[in-house]
């Protein structure tokens, strides 16, 4: 075991990238390996089959590459929605017309159902919109990160199996997974899109997406070509199987080094203590500490319903006649880095503070305590300055 | 400055990914950042202005983002060629079909001058191929790390500048950049791909593609929209302008870490002892010194006219009645990890040694003499053990 410190610096509690572990970052510092050999295949392999099981999967197909989340939705919208298919997009945020738009790029037809700024679309808007025309696929960002919404994909899940069985449930889950559960197998979720560098606790640099088998046939059984060539699992999908199975296989260099940093937070998410429930629950603890300390404060927050809250992040609205650069410097001065707003309409009016991985789960770290003192102390600080 | 050492290991001497420095190791090990943040914003900004200069251009638009060499191919198919357009390919081996294969699911209609295995494409056919048909892009892989065969750009230049001055020029230099000259200014270039894990010393994960002025503008006049989303240059132009005039921009999140790393690679590449020019001797001089050893040992190289060989990467002929196992495991042995060859037909015949980056620069390392005593040794053994 090394004994490798990172350097010291600012706590980041931007909803991603998040903290990451020493031990992580020093994987990250592994001498160069070969992609192709017997060191490096197994230490994939295991990345493929722990990211299984955080989703509570025994059959999924997982995909790693080299990329970001944003890559996520090329894969979905290049490999199972045929040019001119119909899709439903349950739009809470940025990071939703986002994956609308890449949607489109590839050819879908997409029926947005758009929720109120802060808010989740209604069940029953999605449950009548399922009836009303036959869907391809029906997508959702499960943690919307301009807004920290965070939609019932369960619910969602639910309603599609009694109303729409055959349409495929893609979860746009890079805000969300590993910081609020995701059974793909029980509940049936399709394809679950995500990135390394927020609950999975590794630098940003992994596209990761995780398909059922139902999805993999969809794709299978595709009639027109794949729209992409790099996001194309015609390409991947050997690749990925030969890798689990214990060799190598080449179609673009993986990033050898961000596999060996995402197999030391795996081993950290899965295979030690606290457990994979635990963790939930160590992420739905520290939101509430944060979020009760922000009620505390007077200040309110962007999701109305606290059913639609995230348990990773915190919005925040400014309080009136206060700006972003009222607090955001003031908590960078005590050492804590948060995020503005992003929002087309809304960028200016709110913040935004994340609390994944390490900064909720390693309490010693007492990273928690930090924000909250932090925020206290610099909306204090900012009330006084008004006070003239 | 740190004292950060990575842990020891075999040589990598593949062609991609190559030994990296301690030093960009440690940048990899960074604590998070935002990627928003006025701490990062430079590091990005530095490593846009140093890839333009490994290029000895002054005005072309570098891209890097999260992603692998090939995402780079998936770039100049989307970005710069409409459906149907006319594509002239120079083709030297593996990559080259797959660049091919790219080019052809965006829709372009692809003409291939396929060369001989391990040789160059005459530049007789390519001036006959381009007075015969108007081509928007010619494209060719620079080293062809399948055949290590080195395409002659600047002369290819000079054909298309006479014959068809308005196609454009696109190089694969995923195992050229940093260890071959390219002078996309002087000689014309257009679009240089590349990744971050051979001649630029850095970890695997970063696509890096530079277009020059005159292919953004043919990207800016494109009459059908882009044909995929994360790979869309309408998307990542606003951001690395903005990144590069110091301040934030967000489509997707960067690899921060390998940004960071990238940048301490680039810093040794472009602005310390050797020069840029003193490197591209330095890897002529260590080619030359293991091509002489592979030809003393009575080896058949690949490239049959020594004016096509790369200077980063030498492939060899296994001799008669040998295969990889006889080699590449004495090779292991002694430490020393050279890669298999990677071609559909050829691909057990011969092997490949990579010799770029610090491995040649750093002399001091002595990895060209272990290369070549490591070679002597398996071959003296494999032969020995052939004689019954």
């Amino acid at each position: 075991m090394s004994t490798f410190k990172q350097q010291p610096h600012k706590l980041l509690v931007i909803p991603g990238p998040i903290e990451v572990a020493d031990e992580v970052l020093y994987a990250n510092a592994h001498p160069s390996m070969s992609h192709m050999s017997a060191d490096f295949v197994p230490v994939l392999g295991d990345c493929i089959r722990m990211t299984r099981d955080v989703l509570y999967s025994t059959t999924a197909q997982p995909f790693i590459m080299a990329g970001s989340g944003t890559l996520g939705w090329d894969q979905v919208a290049a490999n199972l929605v045929e040019p001119g298919e119909y899709v439903l997009f349950l739009n809470t945020g940025y990071f939703g017309e986002g994956f609308v738009d890449c949607l489109r790029v590839y050819g879908a037809h997409v029926d947005e159902l758009q929720a109120k700024f802060g808010g989740a679309v209604p069940l029953s808007d999605i449950e009548q919109a399922l009836a009303s025309k036959k869907y391809k696929l029906i997508a959702c960002t499960h943690v919307d990160t301009s807004t920290a919404v965070l939609c019932n994909v369960k619910a969602v899940a639910e309603i599609v199996k009694k109303t729409a069985p055959d349409t495929l449930i893609a979860v746009d889950g890079v805000c969300s997974v590993a910081s609020e559960e995701i059974r793909m197998d029980a509940w049936g979720i399709d394809v679950v899109v995500t990135a390394s560098q927020k609950g999975l606790g590794t630098p940003p640099g992994l596209s990761i997406v995780v398909a059922s088998q139902r999805a993999i046939q969809v794709f299978e059984n595709r009639v027109t070509p794949v729209a992409a060539y790099y996001a194309s699992w015609k390409k991947w999908l050997p690749v990925m199987r030969a890798y689990e199975k214990g060799s190598a296989a080449y179609f673009a260099t993986p990033p050898v080094n961000l596999v060996y940093a995402y197999r030391a937070s795996l081993d950290r998410i899965t295979k030690s203590s606290p457990t994979l429930e635990e963790r939930f629950t160590l992420h739905r603890e520290a939101s509430k500490r944060i979020k009760d300390a922000v009620a505390e404060l007077g200040l309110k927050q962007l999701p109305v319903d606290s059913n639609s809250s995230a348990n990773g992040m915190t919005a925040i609205y400014f309080p009136d006649g206060f700006t972003a650069s009222d607090i955001i410097p003031r908590m960078a001065q005590r050492d804590v880095v948060v995020a503005g707003g992003v929002h087309k309409d809304y960028k200016d009016k709110y913040f935004r503070i994340g609390h994944m991985g390490i900064s909720v789960v390693d309490k010693e770290r007492g990273d928690v305590e930090k924000v909250i003192t932090a925020l206290k102390e610099s909306f204090a600080e900012a009330r006084a300055s008004k006070i003239v």
